[in-house]
């Protein structure tokens, strides 16, 4: 019994040291104690999110340093917002060269914040703006919280460059079965009730694209995406019916 | 000492009973069974390569779902590839509304296979090809066997919409101490002289963009990455200036 249980600890405790080295080498490659520490924090949730910021990315940095050199010229419509931004081919959809697309997959308010100079150089027509469900998802953001920042978003828009119209685009929604990280669809729906105060408050027009793609329990229709974040091509139609008239029309 | 061995043993047990839960629920999270058998597979290396698509993730069904619905209207010069290519804003870059941007990050030659009647479908003008870094990088595949994708892409091309313009863009290498994984950059260059001489066979242009973005070592120049993978503003307007002959002019 003394021998057995002597072996069983034995083997037991290699495995466990055989893991330990596992796990240091797994968050080494990951990003050592700097990553260890902001999943610590995710996990505690809002009370430290301010101290986090999830979109600075070698993404982020990569497509920011693009937008630095690209020409300033003619007049400009811009897209400016995370990865449903990013990932839509606008110009081609709206067969219209005015449109640029300033989407970053994995952007937030505070992201939109350190760009916002890029942005504004343009001295833009138009800004199509669609930010916050990262603030939600990554950073556990609350809903007036994220709210502030588009305040300061929306205030140094129309100070710095007071002929551009403002389009405050909807939060989506996400569909908690098919991400399988769930986020409490009432956020989402707070969240646009910020924003269309926001935009009654700057003068801008708020669109509500919420309505176009959830399903009835306000998550995004499983009909329009695979990941339940992420949107394939109907979907960017239905976007497209959504604002189309916004493009080329008046502001109200 | 019975005792305490059997107070350890108890612990020990316990700790690796709590491990192995912990690693099923993050296994179940990743993907389950399909997701332990492709990272065993990627671990194995190339003799299984010929089994993984590493390509086939949302993202790539998102993207090739819009590709789906966009229009086929009008003349056209397709940017075809991975990040490299998807995360420029081609159109912009060149001022030029008959350029579309039909990136996917992380995209392989088996990937394009899998969406080339979308290409084809465009009958395009032309198309700027740059493809394969992620076969040897995330597949483990070879040159040749690359190299054999790539014939096959290029005769599809060459018998369904004959009169487009294909321009063959050499891979470009990666930076290893920038990325972490490294890869022999000899395989690149390897595969570079493949698709100079399938070039010759099939009568399309080879654009040597190596050259231009790598460093003595053949690594990628990290004045023009981050990642060691992908580009900074800067990268993309010597990538514009070597090939912006090609965008209005002659195929050689």
């Amino acid at each position: 019994m003394n021998t057995k249980t002597e072996i069983l600890a034995f083997i037991s405790v290699t495995v466990n040291l055989f893991l330990l080295c596992l796990g240091i080498l797994v968050v080494q490659k990951k990003g050592g104690l700097p990553y260890l520490i902001r999943k610590a924090l995710l996990i505690k949730g809002t009370h430290y999110s301010a101290k986090i910021n999830s979109y600075n990315s070698f993404y982020y940095r990569h497509r920011s340093s693009q937008f630095q050199i690209l020409s300033r010229s003619g007049s400009s419509i811009l897209f400016l917002g995370d990865s449903l931004t990013d990932e839509c081919e606008w110009t081609e959809l709206f067969e219209d060269p005015r449109i640029r697309n300033r989407g970053i997959s994995g952007d937030t308010t505070d992201g939109i914040l350190a760009r916002l100079s890029q942005v504004i150089k343009h001295y833009p027509e138009k800004i199509f703006l669609m930010i916050g469900i990262n603030d939600l998802l990554n950073e556990g953001k609350s809903p007036v919280q994220i709210s502030q920042n588009y305040r300061i978003i929306l205030a140094s828009i129309q100070r710095e460059t007071p002929a551009t119209q403002v389009f405050i685009q909807s939060v989506l929604p996400i569909n908690n079965q098919l991400y399988g990280m769930p986020l409490d669809s009432a956020k989402v729906t707070e969240l646009n009730a910020y924003l269309q105060e926001l935009a009654k408050e700057f003068s801008f027009s708020y669109i509500d694209l919420f309505t176009h793609l959830s399903d009835r329990q306000g998550q995004l229709d499983a009909r329009y995406t695979l990941d339940g974040v992420h949107l394939i091509g109907p979907a960017y139609l239905l976007w497209k019916t959504a604002i189309e008239k916004y493009i080329d029309g008046e502001s109200h």
